[in-house]
């Protein structure tokens, strides 16, 4: 029981750096599950149910918590479907259930300094996120009102995993410098200096994703999405991506983990699928280290 | 009364450039109202009301409606506040009583494919917006999706208002163009063949107007924020975004206008702001035409 208070004070005085090492060490994870709910992709049993979203996500966290150190909460899910009251539950449940576990709101908003405030507002306090991703595109000022809420982490788009990362984010810059290891160095140079910043790069940049490790040294967190439907493979993406304490990453699988079957068994599926996941990442993890 | 049921039907069949040019024709105005509600601004009436974010805007909405082509409702003041079904009631009270305004949801989205359907449902269907503004960092298959919506409009942020506008968009190219140029011209080019585009252009840069403008031709409008508190010069910005029909833009203001008083005559303050704007606008048209 003492324990229980210990951790539960040692929780609230951690900063998210902390708090991050702290699931990555209890877990033994590096693994994140994202929930994208698409209640047309749901077992038989949801149909028909007012708060489907909340309770297939729940089953989702129950199955897989075991085997991950965060879960990613896709927010446009749950917008398109007027269900923010089940995003606040679900982030209620998480938190109580599995408080060693982080919860990265996936939002990826950007707007001036006085709209940003809200969004931060709303990430922080509605949903009790412990992280958030934003997007770099309208500068410094866009993101500064999430650094008021000091013990949670923000986590800019860097290199993201969809083909349309082409279009502006590999443009090269007068310097020769390709724009998003330009935004990846300024995060890391001048922006994070309360240790409250990650990246967001995709598992498909691999050669990327050593670039961007090397440039900003072991400090800064990356979430890394596109394993799973979008290709990118663990074994290059951990060689890649992790720190010189053999974590620094968050892997991320969505689809791949939470819709692993649509039969009787889909709990057991998604756990069996996360559970791999993870071992396939320790193990890559391991042969990068020893 | 057969009047009202043809331009009904005419307002179902229009595309979004045809829906756009109808209201800068009928409200004869290029002012957008940008409703940012912030309830501890609130006139003293509002205190304690549940929907008062509604009720406060539908009066706003009434007071101005006279003066603009179109309302921008910025999506985090009302998420920050579980307003959505406000938002969704607000929506629907604009598109009932003033059909020949534009509705444009300011929500600076941009996502994956698959995550971005789910945004463009939201905008589309959920607040029935005639237009969305989106974040163009992710690149095209981020933004494809709302084209399915083939009436409805896109408007990408270019050249923001802010000051971190400074960070990443003024970037110069390896080919000597700014990230924002490059940008502007990669849509008017490629991404806007069914005329479903728009831009974000922020009025306290006027030179870059100009240069968009003259990049992009006369198809694309142009969202325009930053007068008022933001310190852009309405003559200028009229002078250097109109096309050569003399609109082709919407200049929007929030603050100056929806919080002009906050006294027992806040109604008829935000009204008579409108008009004094829409008029300076207007006069700088004519400057610039004749």
């Amino acid at each position: 029981m003492i324990d229980n208070y210990l951790t539960d004070f040692l929780l609230v005085i951690m900063n998210f750096i902390e708090k991050l090492e702290n699931s990555w060490k209890i877990s033994k994870s590096l693994l994140q599950v994202g929930l994208d709910p698409n209640p047309t992709l749901f077992p038989e049993e949801f149909r028909n149910q007012s708060n489907s979203i909340f309770e297939f996500c729940r089953c989702i966290v129950d199955a897989t918590a075991f085997y991950v150190c965060s879960f990613k909460l896709q927010i446009a899910y749950f917008s398109a479907y007027k269900a923010e009251d089940q995003l606040e539950e679900l982030c209620s449940y998480i938190r109580n259930n599995y408080p060693n576990l982080l919860i990265v709101l996936d939002s990826k908003r950007g707007d001036i300094y006085s709209t940003s405030k809200n969004y931060a507002y709303e990430a922080y306090e509605r949903y009790q996120a412990h992280a958030v991703t934003v997007n770099p595109y309208m500068g410094f000022d866009s993101i500064e009102p999430y650094l008021e809420w000091n013990d949670r982490g923000i986590i800019v788009l860097c290199l993201t995993s969809n083909s349309g990362s082409s279009d502006f984010q590999f443009l090269n810059l007068s310097n020769g410098e390709p724009l998003y290891l330009y935004i990846a160095g300024l995060i890391a140079d001048k922006w994070n200096k309360n240790s409250q910043f990650g990246l967001v790069v995709g598992a498909n940049h691999t050669n990327e994703l050593f670039k961007i490790r090397k440039r900003i040294g072991n400090a800064m967190p990356l979430l890394i999405p596109g394993i799973g439907f979008q290709g990118g493979n663990i074994k290059d993406t951990v060689d890649a991506g992790i720190n010189i304490d053999g974590n620094g990453i968050m892997i991320n699988s969505s689809r791949k983990i939470i819709y692993a079957s649509s039969n009787n068994n889909w709990m057991e599926a998604a756990a069996e699928s996360a559970r791999d996941y993870c071992n396939e990442i320790n193990n890559a993890r391991c042969e990068k280290i020893f």
